[in-house]
C-alpha cells in the first residue's frame, strides 16, 4: 500500500451561497482547494464527484463534464460517485483506489450541494421528496418528509431500547451549536442553542412528527456548500513541492454497505457500519481508545449517538451518555464534530463526507480555531453515512510526523 | 498491474422486462451471473453499479442499498457511479481499480435501466427530458428532445464537414439490424431494415428535428436491460475454479472526460474521446490494425462513425465509409457492432457499457451465435461515451491464451 496524503483541503462557507450554480460550486472548490497550496487545476490526474441532488433538485447529471470545462482539466478521468449522504466519502475512497492502483499520483475529491434557492430559501418539501430517494420505496408511503420520519422512529426506538431521553440526545446537538460558534464557516456560527432550548417546543423547535420525538433541533441543516481534498501519494506530495513531513495521512479507509430493505436492516446495531469503521481501525493499526478527534454523521441527534457508538468511543446505549459527561467537547476524552457537525456546521450533502476529513486534517494540523482545537492528537477518525444507516464510509488520520 | 480477467458475463433480452423493479433487476443481474460459472454472490469482494435514470425515472437512488439485500452481498463496499451513459464503462474501471488497488480480488460491475413501463410502452417524453440531464442546461432552451437535438446538429456538421450522406450514415444502422437478427437477446430481433428503408420516409421513419437529418432509424432504442460481469485478479480467477487459460483478460483501458460546455466542445475530433482511446491501446500493447472485433457507442448513426474514426479503423470523416464497404461486418477487417449495437440491440443506458465489454469477450471466446461470430480474433476493443460526446471508457481484451 501506498501512503496517501492530504496535500490540500478548502471548504466553502456552509449555508447560503446565494446564485452560485453547480457549475460555478465545483469551479470554485477546485481552483479554490488548488490555490490553498500555490499549484493550479492542471496538476489534478483524476477526479471523484460527489453531487447527491444535482438530477433531482438542479436537473443536472453529468458533472464530470462540467468539471471538465476547469481550465486544466479537459481529457481526465473524472466521475461522479452516490452513495447518498455517504457519497463525499466514497469520493475520497475512489480517489485513493486509484492512487493505490497506479492511476496517477494527484486525485481530486470535490463534493458539492446547492440545496436553496438564490434568495438563500429552502424549499423544505423539494428538499425533503429529493432526499427520499434514497429511502426504500416500501417505506414511504405515509411519510410526508421520509427521512426525518424515518430517523424519528429510530429515535423512538434507541430511546425505548436503551432508555435514553430526549434530554440526553439533546446533548450531542447543545454541544455542536457551541463548537459552531467558533467555527466561521458554519452555517449556525451565530445562533446560540442550548439544551432547554432544544427540548422546549417554543419558535421553531417542535415535534416534526407526531407521537415521535424528533425536533427541529435535533435536525441537520439544509445547506448550500462545498468540500474540496487533494489527495497524494508521496511522488505526488513531491510534485506538488511539500514535504511528506507536513502532511496528515489517510492510514485507513473502508466502506460497507448495509441492507437498504427495512426487513433487513439492524439500525440500532448496523454490522456494516461497525465492519467499515473496524476495518479502518485495523489496516491504521489503531484502537479505538488512541482517537482524540473524530467527525462523525449526526444527520439527527440519534445518529449521533449511535455514531459515537461504532466509533468505538462508546457502549450501545451509551453514546449519548458520551457527549452529556462532556467526553465529546474538543477538551474531553475525543473531540467530535468539532466543527459544529451536520446539525451546526451544516450538511451540504455532497459535501458532507468530504469536509468531515478535511476538518479533522485540519485538526491534526493543529489549524482549527483555538476553542475547538483538540490538544495533542495523533489520531483522527470519520464516520460518514448515507440513507438510514445503510453506506458507511470510515476513515482513519494520522498527524504529520 | 495485475492481470484482469472477465470471470463471468450476463446480460438480460434487451427490450421489454415488464413489471421487472430495479431491485429485481439489480437481484436477477447479479445472481444469474454468478450461476453462470455455478457460483453465489458471496464470493463478491466489491460492486459497482450503474443506473443512470433511476433517480429521474423512478425516484429512487442509494441503489447500493439495494444490491446490499441481495443474499450474500451485505456488508460489501457497493458504490453507484454515473457519467452519463458511459456509467456501465465506468463501473467496470472502478472495479478493475479496486482490484489494482488490493480491494478484494473479486468485482462485480452490474447496469441495470428500466425505461419502459410494466406493458412495455416507452414514454418518449419522459426519457428524453431524463437524458436532457446530461446536456449542459445552456444547450437546453428551444430543444423537445434534447439529445437527439444535439446529435442531429452533430449529424448534420459531421455530414457538412465531410461530405458526407444520409445514405452514407444509413449503412452503420442496416449493418446493425441485420446484425441484431441474429442475436436472440437484442432488441431488434425480429426486424428486418434496409439501407432504402432507413432513408425512406415511410411508417415510424421520419426526420425528428425540421431542417436537420436525423431519423428514426438513425437513433437508438429505449430499452429495459440489465447486463454484469465479474472481474478477477489470478487470485479471484482462482477462488472461481476457472483457470486463466479459459479467460478473457481486460489489458488495456482508460477514460477521460472532454468538457460539457458547448463552446469547449470539439465534437467531430473530441480530444479526450481520442486520448482514452489511444490510452487503452498504449497499455495493451496493440495497434487498431490488431483489433478484429469491436462494441461501440452508436447512440446515433453519427456516433458510430465517429466512433469508428476513434477507433482507429478510419480517418475522420472515413467512419461511415469503412460500414458502406462493409469493414464492419463480421466478416470483414473488424466486426463492429455484432451485437446489433445500441441501434438494434437496444441502448438500456446503465448497461450499456457492460454489455458492450461482454458482448466482446464472448466474441472472443467464440461464443457469439454462428453468423455473427468473428473468426481468429484475438484482440478487441470497446468505446462507450457519455453526453454529448464527453465521457469517455475505453478497453482492450485479449483472448484466452
Amino acid at each position: 500500500m501506498k501512503p496517501i496524503y492530504i496535500a490540500a483541503y478548502h471548504q466553502s462557507h456552509f449555508g447560503r451561497l446565494g446564485a452560485l450554480t453547480q457549475e460555478e460550486m465545483l469551479a470554485a472548490a477546485t481552483v479554490n482547494l488548488c490555490a490553498e497550496i500555490g499549484v493550479t487545476p492542471a496538476v489534478i490526474d483524476s477526479a471523484s464527484i460527489a453531487a447527491v441532488c444535482a438530477g433531482s433538485l438542479h436537473q443536472q447529471g453529468l458533472l464530470a463534464g462540467l468539471l471538465a470545462g476547469v481550465p486544466g482539466m479537459a481529457g481526465k478521468p473524472i466521475e461522479t460517485v452516490e452513495n447518498a449522504c455517504a457519497s463525499g466519502g466514497q469520493a475520497v475512497l475512489n480517489g485513493i483506489a486509484r492512487l493505490q492502483a497506479g492511476m496517477g499520483d494527484i486525485a481530486l475529491a470535490v463534493g458539492i450541494e446547492k440545496m436553496r434557492d438564490s434568495d438563500g430559501r429552502a424549499d423544505g418539501k423539494q428538499v425533503g421528496e429529493a432526499l427520499g430517494y434514497f429511502s426504500h420505496p416500501a417505506e414511504r408511503p405515509g411519510k410526508t418528509f421520509v427521512f426525518p420520519h424515518i430517523f424519528a422512529e429510530i429515535m423512538q426506538q434507541y430511546m425505548t431500547r436503551w432508555g435514553v431521553s430526549e434530554t440526553d440526545l439533546a446533548a450531542i446537538a447543545a454541544q455542536e451549536y457551541a463548537n459552531a460558534r467558533h467555527n466561521p464557516r458554519a452555517q449556525m456560527h451565530s445562533n446560540a442553542v442550548t439544551r432547554e432550548q432544544i427540548t422546549t417546543m417554543a419558535g421553531a423547535n417542535r415535534y416534526l412528527i407526531d407521537g415521535l420525538p424528533l425536533k427541529t433541533f435535533d435536525c441537520s441543516q439544509i445547506t448550500d456548500g462545498y468540500a474540496a481534498l487533494l489527495l497524494a501519494t508521496p511522488e505526488g506530495l513531491s510534485r506538488l513541492g511539500i514535504s511528506p513531513h507536513a502532511g496528515v495521512r489517510i492510514t485507513g479507509w473502508a466502506s460497507a454497505v448495509d441492507p437498504l430493505q427495512p426487513d433487513l436492516r439492524q439500525v440500532l446495531e448496523p454490522p456494516g457500519a461497525y465492519h467499515a469503521m473496524d476495518a479502518a481501525y485495523r489496516m491504521a493499526g489503531v484502537t479505538p481508545m488512541q482517537i482524540r478527534v473524530a467527525e462523525v454523521h449526526d444527520c439527527f441527534t440519534v445518529m449521533g449517538a449511535l455514531a459515537t457508538e461504532i466509533l468505538g468511543k462508546a457502549q450501545p446505549g451509551q453514546g449519548a451518555a458520551y457527549w452529556v459527561e462532556g467526553m465529546a467537547r474538543p477538551a474531553g476524552d475525543c473531540g467530535i464534530n468539532t466543527s459544529g457537525g451536520l446539525i451546526a456546521k451544516g450538511h451540504p450533502v455532497g459535501a458532507t463526507g468530504i469536509a468531515m476529513i478535511g476538518w479533522a486534517a485540519l485538526q491534526l494540523l493543529g489549524q482549527a480555531p483555538a476553542p475547538l482545537q483538540v490538544r495533542e492528537a495523533e489520531f483522527a477518525a470519520t464516520f460518514n453515512i448515507g440513507g438510514p444507516v445503510c453506506a458507511s464510509v470510515s476513515t482513519v488520520l494520522r498527524a504529520p510526523q
